[in-house]
């Protein structure tokens, strides 16, 4: 939810009895401390904070330009300076100085995308008491965290929006369902299993428990909470998307994420093989996505979400922590009839 | 499941409990015949029969000629003469003949893979108390085979093993996982809702009740039955068959289905513009397909299976059917502590 988050939105989550979450993948450390103080005034509850852990790429200027040359026909079309300088990509991997900070502030749970950091680092956060979380999309990947050493593994199936954690390798042809993910990884490892992707109300949540997770985790539901920065006309977009109108793509950022197939996405998409490595592809998109929004369109827009947007409603975030709550709790006593 | 069951198999599933089922697709009227007496000398329990109702396609001379020369270097590695004349593929859609047979056979439930056959063949069934189902891959297709009177949907999930049922569309980049497109189905449609993809035991069958299906249906644990005419290297295939080994292709009849992703399925497919319509591409494969298992390799054969194979044991059907069962309530069970 990397943008889209709030300390608010992780706060309120936390304060109601879930885990609440914060991405600081396009955060700088103050505004990580900043987001860190914010929380802690609103909640003493724990806390976790999500980082990426790729391997930056060398930005390879011809594959850049090229990228750019492709995407030239848009600018022209939405009216874009394309001599105009991108913004770089604000994405950076866990480093040094967020593993330092990370000791310094101890938040209760530091949770990775895309694999792990180096492992001296897992074992600087892992001394200081901090649980690590990392998702996988295979079983494979499942036993590769927990080798490493991870206190529990989001199980990532396939229907969830946002960027695929898909690590050991990068074909995202046999990913994985929710369904049959997250039994086979309950039977692969020791460590505890929160299971992801598909889950936006009650019944997801329980369906999970009896597969076998001892936790599930909510993104896209949490899009539409009062707190989430979701613009306006991306809430209206994913309020009104539908099940089959999301899909795998790398043509926003270089790695594949699940969102909106809009026309973007199937002009360009959903797999390019133009796109610069991740997070690189997204500098030249960048202006597309802004000016499209500016306009009102949501054409190239970069709408993460997962397929069980539809089952999503418009809510304070502590409400919809409460009302899940509640909703496994009465779907548990309709199944002991 | 198609040449892969049996009336054996079917048979003893209904009279543990279950409602079985059998592959018409590839079956003359007597083989039908035959198998519909063979059920009901084991057992008087409800049966389904099942049917492909796809358009049959013209064969295009070009694009059969174009596919069999992409496939040329195969059959020179593999020793097949290429100008062999290969049998043709015997997928017939439903049609007036079957519609009769089943007026007079009377089997408790037909259902239809790839939408429906036309509205007139529908009530003459229905007007026998035979119960309809289909399958849907989006809400979409629940809502079109709601509104032509089915009596229940399958939900068919991408993890599913086989032929997807998606008939309204033909692009599988958005079909969908089973924990997102079951509950979805189930609040826009008013009709029962059977459960399809990545389920292969209780937990599966459970998790799929609690997102509110009615029942579950496996397909890929019954490949593992005794009863399946599953051969013995697909056998130990699907039972060595990892999570992120199958991938949707359309190499082997032109549709596409859920499979392993073998040699031939990386180097043609997964998905290739060159394949004839469904089901023409079948014929020039298979020639190479019988070839491979002859020889002992599974490179080239088609091992249709859904991505929850691993949970899967080898047992006789009625032995699995009385298993799953117990596993529900035992899992049930568990919850309620």
């Amino acid at each position: 939810m990397a943008a889209l988050d709030s300390p608010e939105l992780a706060a309120q989550v936390s304060q109601t009895g879930g885990l609440g979450s914060l991405a600081c993948a396009m955060l700088s450390t103050n505004q990580i401390r900043d987001a860190f103080m914010k929380i802690r005034s609103i909640t003493s509850k724990p806390i976790n904070f999500n980082f990426f852990c790729h391997n930056p790429p060398n930005p390879d200027p011809v594959i850049l330009n090229n990228w750019k040359r492709h995407l030239q026909k848009y600018y022209i079309e939405l009216g874009i300076d394309t001599n105009a300088s991108n913004s770089s990509s604000h994405r950076n991997p866990f480093n040094q100085e967020n593993c330092e900070l990370m000791e310094n502030l101890k938040p209760e749970v530091v949770s990775f995308h895309f694999g792990l950091p180096d492992q001296q680092m897992v074992n600087r956060l892992k001394k200081k008491n901090i649980k690590i979380l990392s998702s996988a999309t295979s079983v494979e990947e499942a036993l590769w965290l927990e080798e490493r050493g991870v206190d529990a593994i989001i199980a990532q199936g396939s229907e969830a929006g946002g960027h695929r954690g898909i690590f050991l390798s990068s074909d995202i042809s046999t990913q994985i369902g929710t369904m049959a993910l997250l039994p086979q990884i309950v039977d692969a490892v020791k460590v505890p299993v929160i299971a992801a992707g598909g889950i936006s109300d009650g019944r997801g949540i329980l369906a999970s428990l009896v597969l076998g997770a001892s936790a599930a985790q909510l993104g896209t539901a949490y899009l539409f909470s009062l707190e989430a920065k979701t613009s306006p006309l991306y809430r209206h977009t994913i309020k009104n998307i539908r099940d089959n109108q999301t899909v795998l793509t790398n043509v926003f950022s270089g790695r594949p994420a699940r969102g909106l197939f809009n026309r973007y996405v199937k002009e360009v998409g959903p797999l390019s093989e133009l796109a610069p490595p991740f997070p690189l592809a997204s500098s030249a998109v960048e202006p597309l996505r802004k000016k499209s929004e500016a306009q009102g369109s949501s054409d190239f827009m970069q709408i993460w979400c997962g397929q069980a947007a539809p089952l999503c409603h418009e809510m304070p975030a502590s409400e919809l922590t409460q009302k899940l709550a509640n909703d496994v709790q009465q779907s548990i006593n309709s199944l002991s009839v």
